[in-house]
Order: C-alpha cells, then sequence, then structure tokens
C-alpha cells in the first residue's frame, strides 16, 4: 500500500449554486419583491457579524452563464452549523426564486506534501489559512477535480517520494501567481463526489486561464489531474444585491 | 473461470434519498403541515415498533447540499417489506412534499474472504451483523462502488489468493477505524446499478474523509475500485423533525 | 471478419417502466380513480386472452426504489402488436398517471453457440422458449446488456471457437440454477441502445444475486460483459392491483 | 496525415424525434383535436407537393418504446428549408403536444472509397442516390455513430488503403442484405454530436437486426465503430395519423 | 513540466443558447408579442451602438434542430459586461420566452504555435484578430473542445517542438478554407468545461463538414482532439427576427 500524505483539515465548506427564476421573479409584484430582499439581507447580516467574530466566513457570487446565476459560499467550524444555514435558508423568501443547480460538500485542507517545520495546531499562518475568510478580490473560479486512477496513470499507486516532487513542482507554478491568485484548497473525499474542491480568487478574471493552463501541462495535471465543471463569476456586492434583483 | 467469494446474506436495504418541495411546502397553512407532520410521525411510530422487536431497522437523515434533502435507510427480513413500506410512504401526505432524487437496492452482506470459525447460522455476532440495528452515531456517508473490470485492472479476473490478501489489507484499515467508523456493507449486484452499497457512522464527520482517503492508497480501491456518488449528513432525531419542516 | 453465431428469433417484447404520480393520483376523487383502475382491468382481460390463446403474454411488476413503480412486459409475434399496444395504453386513463422512465425493445432470441441437433422450427421445446409465456414466479430482475469492444478486451474480434468455450462455461453457471432461476434472454441490437435485455425469474429474489454475481467471475461477464441498469421487482398480481393503486 | 476519403453530397436532412403530451392532448375537446390534426394534414400536403416535384422528400414515423413516439424525417437541397420547416411546425398546433426528445442534423453522403468510374454530377443512379425519395417500406431504424479514435483503435489514423479494404468488406455485408433493407447514410461531421447518421429501411423488421449484428463481427464496426442510440419503428401512413391521435 | 504556449487574449466571449418555449409564447395576445419583440429591438439597438464604436460584436442566430432555437453570441472587452448584458436580457419580456440550454464562457486567443515576428500589441492584424467584429457569412458553427490527456495520447506530455509541428500542419488545413471559412477560436481553461471554443462562419454550410472531416485526418485532431456538442445555424437578421416569431 503506498503511503497517503497527511492532511490538515479546517473549516468545513458548501458551495451553493442557483438560476434564478426570472420568470416568477417577474411577477411578483415590487413590495413583495422588497420584502424579500429585506428578509435575505437580514440573513446576510447574521453571516457577517460570524465573519466578524472569525467564527465563519461567507461569499456571495454572480456566476457567468446558464450554469448558475449565483453562487453562495459558506464555511463554518463544523458541518452542522452548514446544515442548518442551508435548511434556514431554503426556508426563506429569495430561496422560491433560487433554482438549485450544483453544490459542493467539502472541508478546507492543507496536504503535508511540502515539509511541517513547525507545529500546525500553534503556526498561526497555517491557522489562518485552515480558517479562511474569504478574499473579496473581484473575481471568483470554483472546481472540483480528482486524482486519476486509469491505467499507466494512477496517482494512488505511486510512491510517497514520486508524489511528493510532483506536487513540489506543482506548488511553485501556484506560487509564481502570488499577488495574483488566491486558492482555498477543501478536500471532499468520503463527501462528495470528487476528490477536491478548487477555489480561486483573482483581481483580473484572466489570471485563472493563465494558471490553470500553465498547471495543465505539469505532470501532476497532465497525467494525474481529472477536472468536473468549471464556474466562473465575480462578487455580488452586498450593496448591489438589490439591484441585481431589480426588475 | 476466477473462484467468487462466498457471501452472507441478511437483511434488505432501501436507501431512498429526497429532496424537499420548499417552494409547495411554505404554501401550505400550519393546520395542515402539522397533520402532515403528524401523519408521518404514526409511520415512524410503526417502523420504531418493528425495530423494538429487532425485526428491522431504519434511519432518517438529513443530508448536505443539493444531492438530496432528506435520506430513508430501511432494512428488512424480505424485499416485499421494503416494496409496502415505499408504497405505503408514496400514499402519505409528506411524501407529496418529498422530491425523489436517487434511491439504492441491496442487502446486507458479509464476504468470506477472511476465515469463517464458526458456524455463521449459529454465531450471535455474525447475525447481529447481518440484521444490524442501524447506529445512532452522529453522521452517516453513503456511496455505492463497483471492483473494476478495465484492462489490466480487472479484479474478476484475479486469483481467489490475490483478492483475499488485498481484502485483508483493506479490513485492517477498517478496523484500525473502530470506534470511529462502523460500516454496513450491502451487495446489490443484481438488484441496482452498483455492485455494492456502503454506509458509515461516525461521531466526527471527519473520520469519513480520512478513512475513504487512507484506503484509496489501498491497491484495492486505487486500482479496482470504482465510486458512484458520495452522500453525507446527519441524524435527523425523532424529536427534531417537526423543527426540520416548520416554516 | 469474425463469424458471427447464428440466432433463432422469437416474440417482440417491450418492456416498459414507469413511476406512479402519486400527487396528481392522490387528488382525484374515489369514484374516479375506481373507473380508471376499471378501465386498466379491461385492457388486462385483453392481454390474458391473448395469453389464453398463446399468441402473446405479458407481465406487471411492482419495481423496487425510484427508477420505477411498475414495469410492464409485452411479448407478441410482430412489433406492431407491441405498437398499438403502447398506443392503446397511452390513450388509457392510468396512463396519465404513470410517468415514463425507461423502456426496451427486443426480440427473444436463442443464440447457436449452443449445437442444435434437431430442426428448431420442428422441435416444441425450442418453439416454447422462442415464444414464452412469462413465469409467474414471484421476482423479476431486468437489466440490458453488450459484450464488451475495448482495447484487447474486443468479444466481437474473438474466434467463434474462443466465443464458443466462453458461452459454455457461461451456460453451465446458468444451468446449474436450473429450478431456482429462469431466464429469458432478448436480442436488441437494431432496435434499442444495448445489444441484449436479460430478464429473470425467481422464487427467492436472492438468487438474482448470486447468479449475476457468480457469472460476473466468468471470463464472458469479467472481461466482455458491460451492464446497463438493473432493476427488480416483484409480481403485482391481478387481484391485488386495485389495492396497490387505493388511497 | 492521413488521407481522407472524399465524399458527396446531396440532400440535407433533419431528423426530428417527439413523444406524445397525451395528458394534455385528452385534455382536449374532439373539435379541437380534430382542428389540429387538420392543420398538421395540410402541412403534410405541402410536404407532398415538395415530394411529388422531387424538390425533397420526407417521412412520418410511429416509434417503439419511450424514447419517442413520432418521428419526422425532412430531406431538402438546403438546411434554410429545414430552418423553416421546422419554425413553421414549432409554430403549429400539433407541435404544441409533441415534446422534443431528439433530433439530429446531417447531409446525405456517398463516400468514395468505392472506386468511382463515371462524373458523378453526371450519373442518374448516384444523383438517385444523393437526393433520395424515402422509402414506404414498413420499417424503419435510426442511429448516429462514430468512427472510433481510441488508443490502438484510431480509425482516424490507419491508411487510406486499410479503411478501404475495411470498407470494402462492410460494404458487401451491406449488398448481402439487398432487397431486404435499404440504408441512407448521411454525414454530419460539424453538423451535429457524431460523424453519420444511418436510416435504414426494410419490409421486416427482424432484418434490421441481423444487419447490425452481422456487421459488427466486421473490424470496421468491432474495433472502430462507436454507436449512439438505436431508434426503431414503422411507417404512419397519411391516412392513419388521424387514428393514431384518436382518443 | 512541458512548456506551454504563450497565448494573446483579447475580448471576452459568451455563447448562449436557447430553445423558444412556442406553448407559451403562443398563448399571448398579437400586442404583447409585439410589445416584447419591440422591447427586444431597443437591446439590439444597444448591442448596435456598441459594435459601431468598436466596443464589442454581437451575434444573433437560428439553429437547427432541438438542441437550441437561438443562439447569442456576445463579445466584450470585459467579462463584467457579458455579466450585465446576461442579467439586464434575462430581465427582458422575450427571455421568459426562451428557455436556456446551453452557453459557453471563454475569452478570443491567438495561440503563438506560429512565430511572432511583429510586437502584438502595435500590430492591427492580431488586435482585429482579437477583438473581432463578427462576420455576417449566412452559416455557423460552434463547439467547444479538448486536448486529449489518455494513456499514450496525452498533448500536455509531448515537447513543445511536437506540438508546434502538428500546429502548424494543423493551421495550414485551415488556411487552405481562406475565403471559404472563417473562424474564431476562444480559451476557456480555467472559465468553462473545455478548453477552448470554436466558432466558424461560412457561405456554404458544407464547408463547415468539409473543414471538420479533413482536420479529422490530422493527428492533432485524430489522436489528440476530443469535441462536444456541435451546434450549426444561420444568421438571424434583425430585419427578420420579428417574422421568425410572428404566429
Amino acid at each position: 500500500m503506498a503511503e497517503p500524505a497527511k492532511t490538515l483539515d479546517g473549516w468545513y465548506v458548501l458551495h451553493d449554486l442557483r438560476t434564478v427564476d426570472w420568470v416568477s421573479w417577474k411577477k411578483l409584484d415590487a413590495t413583495t419583491r422588497e420584502n424579500i430582499i429585506s428578509e435575505f439581507m437580514s440573513h446576510m447580516e447574521k453571516w457577517n457579524e460570524v465573519q466578524t467574530k472569525l467564527e465563519g466566513s461567507h461569499g456571495v457570487y454572480k456566476m457567468m452563464g446558464q450554469k448558475a446565476d449565483i453562487m453562495f459560499m459558506w464555511l463554518r467550524p463544523t458541518m452542522d452549523e452548514l446544515q442548518d444555514i442551508e435548511n434556514a435558508f431554503n426556508k426563506s423568501g429569495l430561496a422560491d426564486f433560487l433554482i438549485p443547480k450544483y453544490s459542493y460538500v467539502s472541508v478546507v485542507e492543507l496536504s503535508n506534501y511540502l515539509p511541517a517545520e513547525k507545529d500546525p495546531n500553534e503556526d498561526p499562518e497555517i491557522q489562518a489559512r485552515l480558517k479562511p475568510i474569504l478574499p473579496t478580490w473581484q473575481y471568483v473560479c470554483f472546481y472540483p477535480m480528482d486524482k486519476r486512477r486509469d491505467g499507466e496513470d494512477n496517482w494512488y499507486m505511486l510512491d510517497m517520494e514520486d508524489r511528493q516532487t510532483m506536487m513540489r513542482s506543482h506548488g511553485m507554478i501556484g506560487r509564481s501567481y502570488a499577488g495574483k491568485v488566491r486558492q482555498i484548497i477543501s478536500g471532499s473525499v468520503g463527501f462528495d463526489d470528487w476528490e477536491w474542491a478548487v477555489t480561486l480568487y483573482a483581481h483580473d478574471v484572466l489570471q485563472f486561464k493563465k494558471l490553470v493552463y500553465e498547471m495543465r501541462f505539469d505532470e501532476v495535471s497532465a497525467r494525474y489531474g481529472d477536472f468536473g465543471s468549471f464556474f466562473v463569476g465575480m462578487q455580488l456586492e452586498e450593496g448591489k444585491i438589490a439591484d441585481y434583483f431589480y426588475v
């Protein structure tokens, strides 16, 4: 048996992607629409309070194309809190007009393919990466992925050393995008249909394409990466939510 | 022809995953909603009586993400009883608001890759594993799986001895999670689209990820495992069902 | 070019799987429901007459899980008669509450991988197998399948002799289940999306699992079998149809 | 680069498969249903006039199983005429009760793997094959297909000569069914999701199975053929359309 | 790690494919339909103004078959402008009758597998290709594609030199269609589910088939090309939009 890499695990993550049922939304009168948005804003306020106390984080994004109009992303210390958010949100008025399209359950993860020099429980930088406050950078990109197990290209049959070498090369590409792209890796083995979720942030959306394209020539992606759907979008700032839904 | 492993088979299992039609549910008046929940609780009572008599078992779970909101799991000595439960449940009021998403038909199974020392029909431990009362541990994980038949990676063309060696190594990982994860394996060859269903229980949901990730590096999973969708959730305790549906 | 096996072909077969739209069904008043069931019973009577005259056969089954609630199976000497049954059934009242889920078009087939000693047109046993009256055994299992054409595992590139040897071994497993499982093989090359349909009957539903599992280790399945969805269920006896739909 | 075969291209083809929304159709009063059928018959008349002038052809078929109830097939000298037919048909009353299920866009094609002795623009037989009036033979079979590009089995990497040899053997099977099966091959590279559409006609539906099964053992299919869904059905004669929809 | 090709990136692109909900559309009275079309024409006018100022481009096409009735294509300097167009369009009256079917997010891209002799920022020809005004040629073809990573056929593991040689041969086929087919390549790595989108224009629709078929025998497609759905259609000229929707 090949030796697995050890992982550090942080906050639980729920990605929740929905499309707006514009046909039904437009049929409402203006007052009803305003009330529904107000109610949603009060949910936002509660999420903001949690984030202010560094007890979780969240993001709301408007997404490109027909795959989804809105992506919510919630991070919490326990999966139960995510379940409560889902349940409460589904009972809210806005949820009636947000048709589920895709969701993803994972947990923020740092792999130890890279050498650990400090006690991770004491290292504030590592703790901050495990319990991240989501960046407010303008653009977001989310996709799930697997390491391939296909004939000669089987990641899980490789030696630890080979995997480590490849992951380091991979990490170096990532680091060359410092200041341009921030990434949150979350693990989902046993939680959802792929093994990892990748969430990227950038000031310039083109950096997503450059980074993912460059990585694709790296052996760890070229031979061992299998990718799910890519979702790209941008911040839906709190102050612009009413505008987004205004008809 | 390779020699198949013999299996012991116990209770039949139906996993039934549904999403709540919140839009329609919220349109009901409070009394109608209460009546529907009452009717559902009387179904629960009957299922509880069966379980008290050790003539079957069941679980109700709230699931994470959009794949499903609720998972029912029923175990009975005959498939006919499961059919009757399905039929009765579909006629109940709550079923009108629970949209089918996924189901799975299987039978609790113990494989004899491991040496059998006693007569399984006499061994109370084996009998208890074949007719399990579902754990009340907080978290649940369910996924179907196959053994791969793909070019060089064909489980069903291997010698019994090779399969046995690999399954033992696999079993040892499982056993190292004793007290952390309980698993119910049920076979579904000839019953449903995958060959097995795996249902896991844990007090700490992170243990699912650790176990499944560690197993993935084991040859039996790395080369021979194909996995369906993963569903993760938590107990929806009887006393909290009304709350879950309260709007 | 590899030599194909010759086949004998009998009655045409339509498998038709549907789910009950319980929400709409329950909204009807009792009299309307009774009238609809009566009308359906008169369809059944016509089908029964055909079967009594040995001019066709049919079965009605209640299926496990969400894939389908009801499976109809009709056999007739011509495909045109199956088309007429479909058309008439779709116009019936009950069809309004039976949502199509899956169907399959095939023709009962005997392959001559096994040596033919008699003139099949004269042999009453062969004629009975080509024009089968469906067993009333309690349980039914239906699945479509292909012979694989994938790299080294290409059934259609094998010599006739190799195929014959493998099919004989396969047939011997089948025969070892005599009295436990009855099977109807129907060919669907050029008719539907897979190459064959397999319909099994048993008194003990566990025999489906045992048979299919044992066969999976046989080279003809292990290397050359690709399988579609498995549907399992049980007889919905004529006298119990009203009960099944009673609410 | 391997040399492609040259093709001759004729009329454009649209296959259009739909299911009848019987629930809604049955709710109409008899007069409305009759008016809708009358309007459809006037569309048929226009299509008939085109066919009489040999400026196109069409067919209407009742299909087996749940994949589709009705298949329309239209052939015209330009794709624009097919677009106009689609647009006009979608605006007709009957289209409201015919739910789209599958469609396919292609152009009648003759490949020149076979030696060309005459100028195809002058040869009346070739011209008739490029602009075919659809046969009125009782049964129809339609399926799309690809030539495989998978590891060692890559049609597009073969020498012209190898492809030619295999296509000749393939053509000889086809010719051995002369008088039993007529086929129309249409190319769809760049037009739709598969590379070719195959439409077969027979007086005896069993001949589809015999032909396609025999061809599957031919190397060109066994190693290089990938097939989409198979749709089988029969003529819905003009005089029987009203009957088909009569309730 | 293999060296990736550098790319020049231009305008962002949104392909948006929808089907008309004819059933609902036909139920409107003529005045309502006219008002909706008028409102849509005012959207068109705004898009036209942008195009006149060379600050973006767009196209509206009527598509063949059931995959989509209408395809919109918008190009803008930023992804945010595309998001605004989507949001505004979804709020328009016509959008209520245009059911989403498929969309694609990409950015116009020139790869530098071909030698760069000039500064691309200064070269007006390159700038025009990066910010293209969409051709008004009659026919359009759109499909997404990947470079394959499968066993021995792994584009991303090849040397730069090998890729360059193959891309040049590929480019030469493309150039031999000059005047017959115009192509816009847009990259979507990190933006959508495939790696590139290809949009072709022609005066003669048959040229799409000829070009794509010829390219399929080129090693870069034969061994390394994986293709998504193909969508084919034609200009829906501004002056004919009212006609298209007239009932």
